[in-house]
């Protein structure tokens, strides 16, 4: 009865989110099949499958939408479990309106929205802002406690939803269209930011053993958590694999390709936790470890984060003058991690710091100054040169700082790779996620000992990884469930900070390191 | 890991909704599952299935319960499709309270809701009341009409709604346990009524080509519709074969059971409309034709709904004498279509009426009178016998309706047997459903050559079929899928009002019929 009903199917055959042109056979006497099961067999014929299923609100509008389009219609599909279907609209065809989607990285301190045309692939903006959770506290502890307070989760969940919400709207805007064309939001964020999003109480995340209420948040709908979208519109928060190992990580994998490499290669995501994830495309094994912020830049008396003026890359000429590279070329005011981590390895491979980090005074010059507590610092941009109009320094304890977190970092690599019985020189990829890590220059990295002397080319930097994954799942079907694919091969292990690991972490806080043949190409 | 979590599996295999007492492991370090996916864990093991899922408010708490309890939960689960659980609820495992379902006749009419414990699966009780959209027009097409206008398809909605909502709470005060204790509704009602009841608009019900919104609705949530039982209570509405089969039909093809006879039966629901269903498992032919209203006792003028005091039963002895039986034993006041039936019978078995159905006033003697107009009719209970201080009478054109609505009755039978070439005589089993139904007497329905002269005992009154077969569906997943099945095996037949019907409609409204030899039993 049906064999005349034409269906476009469009290209995206690897998408879950899928807009269809479909024609059906009015309905006549003798093929009186009704409105909703004539729709859906004409869908289920377009897309070659059985289980599909729509809300009460639609099947009430469908009659009408079949007669006023004259039963040629444009229908709205997510596809919510593998082969599983869910009608999200029906309206008349030939729309052409583009179909949007967002990726977001939703990171404890910045919050990254990617706006995707869901059909052609494409970014077509992105807008950062900070999570304006830190008002209540900059780290994830701080809000943990606030969540246990009367009304401090709701308040937690409603910041970060409000100002999504706001951002959404400020896009749409921008780009001339209405929210309700925005059919899926993909989060990704470590296991607390998730769980602050969905408005599940994170209290068991921190205490011992350490429980999220959930490894694999169901796709919902995004007004269920109060995000502002197309009324049918889906939400997929990342899975996590425990309270230390969160989504964003996950979707650092996802991006990195590592699991499709038939050759071993690691991700390590730096920041103020060391995470790490190893394997081919058989096994990955994850841990996670305290690097201290040093890395991030969060510590030094000058340290700030990337930011407008902020240091990011150093190098001082044989002449003793320092050349230093600012974020936006604005006159500098501080240092970041990348620029901390070059000025400790050019310092150091110019002679004006020893293998402890300890300033060599004849090697500085009269750059090197004392406070009056004993306390010496290195002057690396003076008043008049700085944005700031006051001196640019680093003191002795900056550089301690940084030499314990780059020291936490290899000690971690060296404890898990030992685990795990792989050498750090069987590394054929060396992944260095975050924003952060993709301004890190490997060379320095290797000069300070922070991570393995490899061959330069193994380096690769991603960049923000958490949101290029978050996209990948926004597109693709495989993605989505590649995710939970990873999430349940993943091996994590805890490391135990016992007198071994000590042992190596006051080996490694050496510039690069006691043992020199682990670094043949660093020349100090 | 989860090796020695312990569950209960209750016995109710064949339930789609279900209660399990659950233990499970607690967490510890190195065993770190989140909360929602351990519980999950759990359920899988102890249903045996993959497919599992629960809401975000369910899930947030989660974490909590799990705590509370110590780990040994009670979970309240859906099945709501093959394979498919959802996640109810979760509480302290060993309440022992009982778990209800609803199962609901939706009649245009009146509306029968049954209380059910779903585990025993056995009925409670069952209450009966008005369809309060009568107050808006007592038949289906004033009710589509009504529900064209601005509001009234919401109007009729709430209408239904709102009495169903006040009976469950007389039934929950009744009983002495909370509506949230109740799982689960199913409904099985005509195609008008169960769009009304789900607020799809019936404007195409009744214009040709005659197209409803919903073959088959989607299992809901209860609270989608406006009925409050438990948050996460579901609601099954029966599916239909299109705007004049209706889902009380399929519940009663489930209920008669006739899709599992080897051998030919047939279910005829005796109404306004004569809603027939021939088949064996192998098949079923379906098709409705109007039998007009005299067959429900709603046109005669002293013909009225089944009720206190309403004749049910006649006998005529050899002196004349006309004994009634009133339901209640109270004092007549009207007849009823079984009622009616049995009188018209007992006139032509005593010669009182001829086979053309006239009286024969040499055998009503002085029971018979004259009105001015020269209408005759017959006095059946005289006023100081009656409960209305009136006389009962029953007027020729009382006679000419029911044998007009009786030969509506046998015309469709005759007719749809021709077209799928079968013969009365074959029906092993006929099937009367019906509380109408129920009450008719097959000896006084063959003798006025209603329905085909087949031994008294193949004649099974089933009563309300619509209900038991919504009971059967709401405590059995197999008959969930059976009605799925039915309503995709039926062939509709659209009856053709042509000469050739209404020459054997002239034929038929004969008593018992010009063909005597169709009745050998029957002796005039």
């Amino acid at each position: 009865m049906n064999r005349n009903e034409k269906v476009k199917v469009d290209a995206g055959g690897d998408r879950w989110i899928r807009r269809l042109e479909i024609a059906l056979d009015p309905p006549r006497l003798g093929e009186n099949t009704a409105d909703m099961d004539r729709l859906f067999r004409g869908i289920r014929k377009a897309l070659g499958v059985r289980d599909l299923s729509a809300g009460l609100s639609l099947i009430r509008r469908i009659p009408r939408i079949l007669r006023e389009t004259k039963y040629r219609v444009e229908v709205l599909l997510c596809e919510e479990e593998t082969g599983s279907w869910r009608l999200m609209d029906v309206g008349p065809s030939g729309r052409k309106k583009t179909l949007y989607g967002l990726a977001v990285d939703l990171g404890t301190s910045t919050v990254v929205v990617r706006l995707v045309d869901l059909e052609s692939g494409e970014a077509r903006d992105e807008v950062s802002f900070l999570n304006p959770q830190t008002e209540i506290g900059l780290d994830i502890l701080t809000r943990i406690h606030y969540a246990g307070r009367v009304g401090g989760l709701n308040r937690l969940q409603d910041l970060v939803v409000t100002t999504l919400n706001k951002e959404i709207s400020l896009l749409a805007r921008k780009h001339t269209f209405a929210r309700e064309e925005i059919a899926c939001i993909v989060v990704a964020g470590n296991t607390t930011m998730s769980h602050l999003l969905l408005g599940l109480d994170p209290y068991w995340i921190c205490r011992e053993p350490y429980i999220p209420a959930v490894n694999s948040p169901p796709m919902l709908r995004a007004a269920d958590v109060g995000i502002r979208l197309h009324p049918e519109a889906r939400i997929l928060v990342f899975p996590n694999v425990g309270s230390y190992f969160g989504g964003d990580l996950i979707a650092g994998i996802l991006a990195s390709g590592m699991t499709e490499n038939e050759e071993l290669s690691i991700l390590v995501d730096v920041g103020t936790n060391a995470e790490i994830a190893i394997g081919t495309k058989d096994w990955i094994v994850a841990c996670a470890g305290a690097a201290g912020p040093a890395l991030e830049g969060g510590v030094a008396d000058m340290g700030m984060m990337a930011g407008p003026g902020a240091i990011d890359s150093v190098r001082i000429h044989a002449s003793g003058e320092i050349a230093v590279r600012t974020i936006q070329n604005k006159p500098p005011v501080g240092i970041c991690g990348s620029g901390l981590i070059d000025l400790i390895a050019q310092l150091y491979l110019t002679g004006m710091i020893d293998v402890r980090g300890r300033f060599v005074p004849e090697k500085c010059g009269a750059r090197l100054r004392e406070t009056d507590d004993g306390m010496q610092s290195l002057l690396i941009v003076p008043s008049n040169a700085s944005g700031s109009g006051q001196d640019l320094v680093l003191s002795q304890t900056d550089i301690d700082g940084l030499l314990r977190s780059k020291a936490a970092m290899y000690t971690i690599l060296t404890t898990v790779t030992r685990l795990i019985n792989v050498s750090m020189e069987d590394f054929r990829s060396f992944y260095i996620s975050g924003t952060f890590g993709s301004y890190i220059d490997p060379r320095s990295a290797i000069a300070i000992g922070m991570v393995p002397d490899l061959p330069l080319e193994r380096y690769k930097p991603l960049g923000n990884t958490s949101l290029a994954g978050a996209m990948e799942v926004l597109l693709s079907r495989n993605a989505r469930e590649e995710i939970q694919t990873i999430r349940s091969t993943i091996t994590y292990i805890e490391l135990n900070v016992n007198q071994e690991f000590m042992n190596l972490f006051s080996a490694a806080r050496f510039i690069p390191h006691t043992d020199r043949s682990l670094f043949p190409s660093v020349k100090g």
